[in-house]
């Protein structure tokens, strides 16, 4: 008999080798897998066992699962064959829906499990040298999503120009300018910023400047999504980050 | 020749098992592990190669390791024997000090590179079921230290607060009273609150409440250090939230 159970495991940032050895032992006991866009193929590759490979991420052209679509299925694969990991970028309970999936599968009886991932929110930054909190310039950090469920910037982010936070921000690329202007009105243009895209993968980049350069920065260097945006005095730990800044004014004199 | 490199790895939050495989890794090569408090013996016993392992945690009797002896150990290790691992818990940039122990090895000419873990932040919660974001009830997280290097409550705890967010408390189980003071000048009574003591471990204990009886409950269950404070309306979402507090509001009458 199958024991239907689900397991939501965080595949962290992006690079295979960040996801954590329960999650690995997970998908490798996993008799189906789906997963999301921004998870590595060389890890669903790692689950042996599978006999279905499920990826229900974004697509170009075709036709993207919805939520509903997404939990029928899980249920639908638990109780045909057993263990079922659902594998998503980061980790399940940040920003990821996780509990959503979760309350539906526990509502149609099947056994759930997490295995934390790590967020690229907290691991993208450090992986550049920047650290989130630092002993003198920040006593805590802030993650923010930068589109809400209404496609709009978080009101959070009013409120954190306005503290000493650290300020991490997922998912607000398309949506940098409103988040600069926000912390203009705070008076914060001289603040410190990295955006770095495609963090822990062998095509990241990261680009330094400052609340008031940053956006000519990423427009001139065509960053774009995913990208995390890191705004706090952290940043000028950043080994470019004088380097950088100087460099800029040069070239705007 | 040794080739002298030191690589932060972030442990997790106390399992073992939640360590990435990029950290394992890291540690199978190490020729000496620098460990701390709250790092499982049984992930030091994985470095196979080492032939130094030195616990510079914090001992009950006898004398603990400055930052200045830890960052010399760090040198003197690495030009000695190569590869040293510096195993911290949680992650070694959120809290961790880990930048300062890079800054003072790249000043002495030593390789360094970090290992991104999963902090208990952000992940204890999750274990017990508390997703930090939810679509509608949270749209950021704010990880705050409850013990800054003054020893005092982080004044961020008071903006926190006024916000949305939910907030995750480390180091905070000392000052529990004074957190919940602020948030009841806030007008927070009733906002839920989540004390979960060596999450993600055997002994994993977690107690739930709201911002006006956490207090009483966190001191009848004799809950200690090292604990996650975990305040906001995600707590609701906690399987024992509705039993909880109405258990408590019986006790009361």
């Amino acid at each position: 008999m199958n024991n239907p159970k689900v397991t939501l495991v965080g595949a962290g940032p992006g690079s295979p080798d960040l996801i954590t050895i329960r999650g690995l032992h997970a998908l490798k006991d996993a008799r189906v897998v789906v997963y999301d866009a921004l998870v590595d193929l060389s890890l669903v590759s790692l689950a042996e066992n599978a006999i279905e490979k499920v990826y229900v991420g974004k697509r170009q052209s075709n036709h993207s699962f919805s939520q509903d679509e997404i939990n029928n299925m899980l249920v639908f694969y638990a109780l045909k064959y057993g263990h079922v990991v659902r594998l998503k970028g980061g980790d399940p309970f940040i920003f990821g829906r996780g509990k959503e999936e979760m309350g539906y599968l526990n509502q149609k009886g099947i056994q759930t499990e997490v295995v934390p991932g790590i967020s690229s929110a907290f691991s993208v930054p450090g992986l550049q040298g920047i650290p989130l909190t630092y002993r003198g310039l920040s006593e805590s950090l802030w993650v923010i999503t930068g589109t809400t469920r209404h496609g709009t910037v978080s009101q959070d982010v009013n409120i954190a120009a306005r503290s000493n936070a650290t300020v991490a921000i997922l998912m607000g690329i398309h949506h940098l300018t409103e988040i600069l202007e926000i912390y203009l009105e705070a008076g914060k243009s001289d603040t410190p910023v990295a955006v770095i895209q495609n963090g822990s993968l062998p095509e990241e980049r990261c680009v330094i400047g400052q609340i008031a350069t940053i956006g000519q920065i990423v427009k001139r260097e065509q960053i774009g999504a995913p990208a995390v945006i890191v705004i706090g005095e952290v940043v000028r730990l950043h080994s470019d980050y004088y380097h950088t800044s100087q460099e800029y004014e040069l070239a705007l004199d």
